[in-house]
């Protein structure tokens, strides 16, 4: 299977899991929707950073208000 | 491996392969910046419009300046 672990990095660079085993991402306006293989669905509003898919690593930068 | 084929949409629907076996995708500013596996590397001025990675199917809309 081919989805990939989505992390979210604050300010300082660290980075942490948010969501594991991502199949489908949708952007929608500010926000992002997620839902992995699991069928567990999540938005947040945050933007891509970066996507290493040969990595399984998906790297989002949450957006503040 | 887990590299996906990115597509575009044009807006009729109509979407056509951009660059195959994808593994990096960055956003910098309006564009976005992709490198597969076979080391091509394309810029592209466009957002995601959604992924599906276990499909290993992205695809992209083109911005218009």
């Amino acid at each position: 299977m081919c989805e990939a672990n989505v992390y979210i990095v604050d300010e300082t660079g660290k980075s942490e899991l948010f969501l594991e085993s991502v199949d489908k991402i949708i952007p929608e306006g500010d926000k992002l929707y997620l839902e992995n293989i699991f069928n567990k669905r999540k938005h947040i509003k945050a933007r891509i950073k970066e996507m290493a898919l040969v990595e399984h690593r998906i790297v989002l930068e949450k957006l503040v208000d």
